[in-house]
């Protein structure tokens, strides 16, 4: 049995930069046709000339692999000047609530103080892409933020709004309460529960921002995934950090599964018996949502066994993807 | 300012064997003149000759120390018999929900085959101590064994139960509706919610069994704690790991507690204006429930400075402790 898949999208994506893009930024361009390439790194990508030398960065490491990155701008106060120059490079801004999460404590701390950038955004049509958490209880953030993406989905109505990274029913739920809300869901939060992270024995490689959450949460997100919600995107969140950030005391926060996302994920859309919904999960949804024209790729995913390496090692750098050292029972066996 | 606690007592401690023994339980011996030692080493204590080696090895690794080791037998089916020579060596026995924590494997999967144990024990006078947690979804496991708790405080009105590390809000307000239930609760359970374990970066020397849980819980536990409340009894479920065990990926569940936890329940009661109940919750509680008599140990705990050590180090042995080289506001400054 197999899929031919046209020209996936990972519509959230962590390339970071240096040494660790080199190894990882071609393990998501050898099965995705483009992604969107997170600004958080240290400094923030905020100013034009900063994003445009990242995408050469970028270019460089992807060489001749067939990926569009969708740059993103880092959230702070625009100008219409900047934002009118910045406009035809990049797909969107991406808001951080100061410190939620990893490099991101340049984020906006007062969502209010900023609605002038929203206002041109809305005007210009330039979506807004959200980490939406608050700094409540660890299992509260997001839930507590819902109320911030009501509010800024009835305040801007034209402004398209990306709830990055969705992890509760409750945001599910929202996604059809607004029309200029959608969302990103990562392989993880499909799969995992707070139980995987620490219900048996501490699992730092689980470890995301969000968290994990509950049971009924992770349905909720699974069966919208596999229904192929239309507002509902993939987005890996794949987030590599070097491994001796992962297992010293004290772990960072992220999942690194850039490389086997296209493969686990036939493997999940398979089993639910949902196979044919993998398409617009995977691409077409993105592509309606945000009208780009990625490059023709043709993933052919294969229902044969395909072992996660233990760790990508290259260019001084060391990740451990999930389900490193397992056997999945799909591989990506041809790329065209 | 300074306080004298007569006969310190930590209800719910693990020792361990060999040189971890070795290395902790004269830590515990310092500050307290007794505690509950937990039977599952591996394999577990449950026959009298097991128990009365270990005790042997315990008395060996607390040297002159006046310290009273409480000893308890790994709950499985007794007779008779068995229970009448075990009696007078041990302050009850400790009952695991299988495969719920640490080198639990071995306990008892179905509470209701076991009842004719309960019934000897609850003839007897026997105290049972449960490990009270189901194998749902983290957060739920305590919530969930509180109906088992109330079905074995019914049927067994007479048995004393004590539900060992409680964690919720819930299981504080069950403690006032059996009389035949009691509880002990740990110090990080007073002091921590899982944000301190997986809110900020991943720290795997607070990931304990049960998980912490909900700001609204420890609430719940600080103020009974504070209280005095007199069913309730310290417990530190002290629990050492290799360091190896905690820093490696996949972390082994246990907080280090007991060399500080004297020291750091003084700070926390006089943080909340409660020093006066201390004595109550470290000693008295547990005197008045289990009618123990402790050896004779003043205990003098000073409002001063104390650095906590990054580790407690022996017998080849690395174990970090809770609060590791933080300081504290109070400090043993006696021992009498």
């Amino acid at each position: 049995m197999e899929i031919k898949l046209r020209s996936p999208l990972d519509m959230h994506l962590h390339f970071r930069d240096d040494d660790m893009m080199k190894l990882v930024a071609p393990l998501s361009g050898d099965t995705f046709a483009g992604g969107v390439i997170m600004p958080n790194l240290v400094p923030p990508v905020d100013n034009l000339p900063r994003l445009l030398q990242y995408r050469e960065r970028i270019d460089s490491a992807l060489g001749d692999r067939q990926f569009d990155p969708y740059m993103m701008l880092f959230f702070r106060q625009y100008s219409q000047a900047e934002l009118e120059l910045a406009q035809k490079h990049i797909l969107g801004i991406k808001l951080y609530p100061a410190g939620a999460t990893t490099n991101s404590e340049a984020g906006v701390s007062e969502i209010k103080a900023v609605e002038p950038t929203f206002k041109l955004m809305e005007e210009m049509g330039i979506p807004l892409m959200v980490h939406g958490e608050t700094h409540g209880f660890v299992m509260d953030r997001e839930r507590e933020f819902l109320s911030i993406y009501e509010y800024l989905a009835r305040k801007f109505p034209k402004l398209k709004i990306t709830m990055e990274h969705i992890t509760t029913a409750d945001a599910v739920q929202l996604l059809d309460r607004y029309e200029n809300l959608r969302a990103t869901v990562t392989l993880q939060h499909l799969i995992i529960t707070l139980d995987d992270v620490a219900g048996g024995m501490l699992n730092p490689h689980l470890f995301c921002k969000p968290i994990a959450k509950r049971p009924e949460d992770r349905e909720a997100l699974l069966q919208a995934a596999l229904e192929a919600h239309p507002k509902l995107m993939f987005g890996s969140d794949s987030a590599p950090h070097p491994l001796s950030a992962k297992e010293c005391c004290g772990c960072a926060a992220g999942v690194f599964t850039a490389p086997l996302a296209v493969a686990r994920l036939a493997q999940l859309f398979d089993d639910n018996g949902k196979l044919d919904n993998l398409q617009a999960f995977i691409s077409d949804n993105a592509v309606a949502q945000y009208g780009v024209t990625p490059p023709a790729k043709e993933v052919t995913v294969t229902k044969k066994a395909f072992k996660v390496p233990a760790a990508y090692e290259g260019f001084g750098q060391t990740v451990v993807p999930m389900h490193a050292g397992e056997e999945l029972s799909w591989a990506v066996t041809d790329i065209s």
